[in-house]
């Protein structure tokens, strides 16, 4: 059994003061207020992990990269794509893991990571199936993070388009052998398999009943859904639906779909939404990245849409920042203050029903231990109330995490990997060398 | 004579590497290409100092702390309200040292205090009677940043109304008053005096050209410009102009003006501002925090205003992060991606026009010697391409900073004041013990 001791802690009935947290087995087995001072001490304020809901690890790579003239998502997209061909399972694990290693320190102790990078160049598939999906288990594991691996299905190049040479790469020919190759994943502790529909260009409708059958029902099913209007309007042209209203019309809006951006909806996709009690995974920091536009987060929750969060093209890894901004947008499209309490926020940055682990997410008994603890008296968070951290503090401010019970990161330094800075240097300094 | 080498340095041609800066007397001497290393070496990317073109000093004091319910920016800024009204020359002088502080640790080097809490209680007068303007040349000469007081009239309450008994501190009576008040400042090294109209709010029309009139023309000239759509509504109703279009009919538009946030504009509005070479701050992480909504900054340069940014109300102190906010709002905006070149952006974080110094702002012989290295190898930063510094890159990236040849922060740590966090946690703290 493991204590820590919290100098403070938000806990799901508010933030209290000397809070000790016994572990059992990963698990949090005690949760008890005004506690003497025992155990591994936690100065700050020790808030539940944080949940990055949508990831794509290798477009960390493109950060800093991408600003050499005008464009749109679509010529983003194009350099992706060239950094995609690159890819083998040797240079993903070792990229990913640099990457995920980040996660972490920025507040992260679980990841949704939205996988359709499965196959070899031109789509000929690896000699073990899963050697790139197994690539992102180890390097998950050597980072300390939990990782769902929703493991994506990629048929079309666009409604009614073949996949181009690299889309190849993203595609198992059908969904049948897509859930065939999908079922050899084997689970573990850290590591949870779920699914996800690429988005309504990238699958056939015929084929979308498949994939839902195919995942488990108590893991997660995710889509990129209404990022672009462009995908909406090739979808009404060519199914007479929105995004939204296919996957209706399909039976695929349930509690265990996330709407990844969920952007640019239209009030009956919204209604829908939330009477099937879907999710909703917005990417804030990515979305300003690529001019996505501001999506109706408030709305959604107001409808009965579980929000989170992801980080999405990694752009930007940062807990606090993603979870604000989640606010912030709403503030600019709204021109009103206070349009998530800073309870809902949290309940956003630390929804780990998206990520694939429903049971954690609070500093409560029985969830799993995963603890992020921020410095109250940096230069950034100096003088807050400690229920405006989310407001205040960045990546830059974590002191602590504990993912499971162990500590991954102590005294914002990564306890399992050697710098990941020199890893993610050298990695996308070779990846760039062609 | 002091020597600088840098690793990289951003140079108005591009970014060159093994760059040797001479500094003479606060001012570069010499700038070298190609330099053998020699004197104090500057590992990573310097860049000329960033100007934070807009500031509230003792807003920061607000920072995490105005999260409580929904609301606007009129009910954020009654909690403004309430602290101005505590703090006198002693107390302000203790906060913006370290205001100041975060403002040199983050990469600013030259701050425009938009100054308009310069009386007593009830707007009486100190028997100094610029006590509080000179609190914040000594913090910010102690704190070691250019200040450019921006010295504030502020005569009503609203359009035809008398100040309330908060804004009576802001208050000189008359424009006139204001001026003579403001003629007893005294510039030096590091210190500048221009001048500030509030806004056509809190300047009756018949006060504008003695405002106007009492700034040097070689000194700037702001005011916070349609900020908000209530002040448009109210000049138009009062005046049958926009606020821009009031400037315009009083002559007040020209170069000297900077325009503060300048976000519901007027395709006309946006003309009259291009045709006079004005200048327009926006401070994009104030605006998302305040609700203000998008301004139309790349509109404003393609017309010919010259653009900056500030860090306003401090809820967020972090060039990096203000300057590519500038871009991503406008992504959000437009849903198209690079709306700036990253030189465009550069410039605009650079510009300390608007700030009061315009020979600073590039790292070229003549200019005073202003530089922030930041590294390239953290977490944040490691894989990119130098050029897309602005966009991972965060304060807390920030390793050193030279302000007038003198390094200001090393190794990240502030030179010349003990743990500023320290010192804005004990202001802070104590002004909101009542």
């Amino acid at each position: 059994m493991t204590t820590y001791w919290c100098e403070r802690a938000w806990l799901p009935g508010g933030i209290a003061e000397a809070v000790r947290i016994e572990v059992l087995d990963g698990r949090i087995g005690s949760v008890t207020l005004g506690a003497e001072r025992a155990g591994t001490v936690l100065n700050g304020l020790t808030l539940p992990g944080f949940a990055n809901g949508h990831s794509h690890a290798f477009h960390r790579a493109l950060r800093g990269r991408t600003h050499h003239g005008r464009g749109t998502f679509w010529t983003w997209r194009e350099r992706m794509y060239s950094l995609a061909a690159r890819l083998d399972p040797d240079a993903y694990y070792r990229l990913a893991r640099g990457v995920y290693a980040e996660m972490v320190l920025a507040g992260y102790t679980g990841v949704a990571e939205f996988h359709y990078l499965h196959h070899g160049p031109g789509g000929a598939p690896y000699a073990s199936p899963n050697a790139m999906g197994d690539a992102l288990r180890k390097a998950a594991r050597d980072a300390g993070i939990r990782l769902t691996l929703l493991d994506t299905c990629y048929l079309a190049g666009g409604i009614g388009q073949p996949p181009d040479e690299v889309q190849q790469r993203f595609s198992d020919g059908s969904a049948e052998r897509w859930a065939e190759r999908v079922a050899l994943l084997k689970e573990d502790e850290l590591f949870r398999v779920g699914g996800a529909i690429h988005s309504v260009r990238a699958v056939p409708e015929h084929e979308l009943p498949e994939v839902g059958n195919a995942v488990p029902r108590d893991r997660p099913l995710h889509i990129h859904l209404s990022e672009q209007r462009a995908e909406n309007e090739q979808c009404e042209a060519a199914y007479g639906w929105t995004p939204t209203g296919m996957l209706w019309d399909y039976g695929l809006l349930d509690e265990r779909l996330t709407a990844v951006h969920a952007t640019h909806l239209t009030t009956q996709d919204i209604k829908w939404l939330g009477e099937s009690r879907a999710g909703a995974c917005f990417c804030p920091t990515t979305e300003r990245d690529l001019g996505d536009g501001i999506g109706p987060a408030r709305s959604l929750l107001d409808e009965g849409v579980r929000l989170g969060v992801g980080s999405d093209s990694n752009a930007v890894v940062d807990a606090f920042e993603e979870t604000r901004a989640l606010e912030l947008d709403e503030r600019l499209a709204s021109e009103e203050r206070g349009r998530f309490t800073a309870d809902e926020l949290l309940a956003a940055g630390t929804d780990h029903v998206a990520a694939g682990w429903p049971e954690n997410g609070a500093i409560a008994v029985g969830a799993g231990a995963d603890l992020v603890t921020v410095a109250l008296g940096t230069v950034r968070t100096a003088g807050i109330e400690p229920s405006g951290v989310l407001f205040a503090a960045t990546a830059a401010d974590v002191r602590t995490v504990v993912v499971a019970g162990r500590e991954v990161v102590r005294d914002g330094v990564h306890v399992l990997i050697e710098r990941p800075e020199t890893v993610l240097a050298k990695e996308i300094e070779a990846l760039w060398q062609f």
